[in-house]
């Protein structure tokens, strides 16, 4: 009998993670609200709303009830907004059993209680955090679903956890690579969003590839910074979680994020923005997350409060990159403490 | 009357770090060796080989006499390929005085030494290594002398020099970090156009941005670690000589490194790629290096490693490719020793 696995929801991602498994001949049920596209699913093989033009493998199905989707499941991929992970995670519990890998690829954070994903999903199925992975990096669904390679990181606090979903996941176009560090790659995968969103804007603004590099390098300093703050290895942001997703999702028309912040730019206001997209902007939503995390661990993010400005307080797009332009002469680095340090060298 | 500073070469980077300072209402005056590269920048204010249709500033003059040149400058900038840095030093030093800043903005090694290119000018000035400045970070030259906003990083083991290199560069389009990991921008700088080489052979492959992201972060990982190794902090290289660096070399068509690897990715051979390009293409000398120095502190690097095989063994470019996805199940951080930290937080 096949390996079954259960993925929720049926967005691009989740579709993508969901072919990834269904290519390794495992039985994968996406649970999604909307009768239309588990129809859809089913009986075209398509998810034309999110994957235009994608034909889904025969082993990839779709069920409204959650029951049928978790029953027998091994392993359950959680891949809703952030917004909607905890009513998702509260429907699951019923299902869900201890013997089950929990693997997470939602980007972003409650934005009411400012709590990391797997801390959500932990409270509302009854279980240690420690057990539940998180899955990142530089991945457009787009290219996944084509077999391009890509390469993901998994963490876990619990590493057996982290190397379970290595294993499910790796195949040939798939390389999964084990990180223990949680936080950090939640966190990093969460805040990279916002550097996108500036990047954006820096090209709608007509500023060049320069300004553009400068504001991934110091925005990664800033993420980086409030990361090590709230406990994640200063490193983990150097990686595919880091550096990898910044540079796929800054650089890429394919990304939401850099396409928001590009009308941004070229002066649209963030109602018309919003509008036009019709699917979430993660990074607008953690913007104000990290804007209110800053000033509470009163931690410096220049860019992220910037942008914040040029959101919610009506502030010109070309008066933000002039105002980080001309701050005070700085060092590069403000290296992190020695006790962060031996906390990740235990 | 005016500051004066000498600029050794009249490349398109050094041309423009030229423009910087005339900007500044310096006296800036380049060496060339060419005369009638020296006449099209005294009459013409243009230097069409390297910056074609860009006028010069006319603070800024050519001469072909070293002496002139030097006469007067409280600073010299040295931006020659890094084949010529040692001539071009050795014929510096009847002119060169110990009051004088020392800064250079070349990537790369000494091929036949492996030696650094502060190493090579400070033997050639017969001066302290401490004193010489480097300066590096992501700037296309195209996009400095149209005053884009840019931000650029110099470090020197005499924190003095540094500082008064940021002051000497600094101005509102042009924003200097200061670092004192002299040894980390340096590799830094030259290493990542190996990578850029390679993200140019992935899109030449036709690969997409997860791959070459992945190429990017993992390649980062890699130069990192050699780099610890040498005597660097891991984290600059996620600062603007390293990650910014890399993101704008190897995302950008402005790249020789990138275009030299997209043309091979292509198919075409070393001979035919090395001939169209006209210019250095410092990343292919840069891995030949980097071969030889990770097999001497017997480090890992295994996207050069199979670069240096495309380069000079005639393997196919997407055998490179599945061989690296194909390694085994790996854990994304190899943690630098506790040593080499706590010789960065003295």
């Amino acid at each position: 009998m096949a390996r079954k696995v259960a993925v929720l929801v049926a967005g691009s991602w989740g579709t993508a993670l969901a072919s990834v498994l269904a290519d390794k001949e495992m039985d994968v049920v996406i649970w999604t609200r909307n009768e239309s596209q588990r129809d859809e699913i089913n009986q075209l093989h398509h998810n034309d709303r999110f994957l235009p033009g994608v034909t889904l493998s025969p082993n990839l199905t779709a069920t409204t009830d959650m029951q049928e989707a978790m029953n027998g499941a091994e392993a359950v991929v959680i891949v809703a907004p952030s917004a909607a992970v905890r009513e998702v995670a509260r429907q699951l519990r019923p299902y869900w059993t201890e013997d089950m890998l929990v693997v997470h690829a939602t980007k972003g954070f409650e934005i009411e209680s400012l709590k990391r994903i797997s801390t959500v999903i932990s409270e509302e199925l009854g279980c240690d955090e420690g057990r539940i992975v998180v899955l990142s990096g530089p991945s457009h669904a787009e290219e996944v679903v084509k077999r391009c390679p890509t390469t993901v990181v998994v963490a876990a606090l619990d590493e057996s956890q982290a190397i379970r979903a290595q294993d499910l996941f790796m195949n040939p176009y798939f390389r999964v690579y084990t990180n223990r560090d949680m936080v950090g790659v939640e966190v990093a995968g969460a805040l990279k969003n916002i550097i996108a969103l500036g990047a954006g804007m820096s090209d709608g603004l007509g500023f060049g590839d320069n300004a553009k590099a400068a504001l991934l390098t110091r925005g990664l300093a800033e993420i980086t910074r409030i990361g090590a703050e709230m406990g994640a290895n200063p490193l983990t942001f150097a990686g595919l979680a880091g550096v990898g997703d910044l540079v796929v999702t800054a650089t890429s028309r394919h990304s939401r994020n850099w396409r928001a912040g590009y009308m941004l730019g070229e002066g649209k206001k963030l109602d018309t923005v919003l509008s036009s997209m019709g699917m979430v902007v993660e990074g607008i939503r953690t913007t104000k997350v990290a804007h209110t995390i800053s000033r509470k661990l009163n931690v410096q993010m220049p860019i992220t409060q910037q942008l914040y400005q040029v959101l919610f307080e009506d502030l010109d797009p070309r008066t933000a990159v002039e105002a980080l332009m001309g701050r005070d002469k700085k060092t590069e680095m403000e290296l992190m403490s020695i006790e962060t340090w031996e906390t990740w060298h235990k």
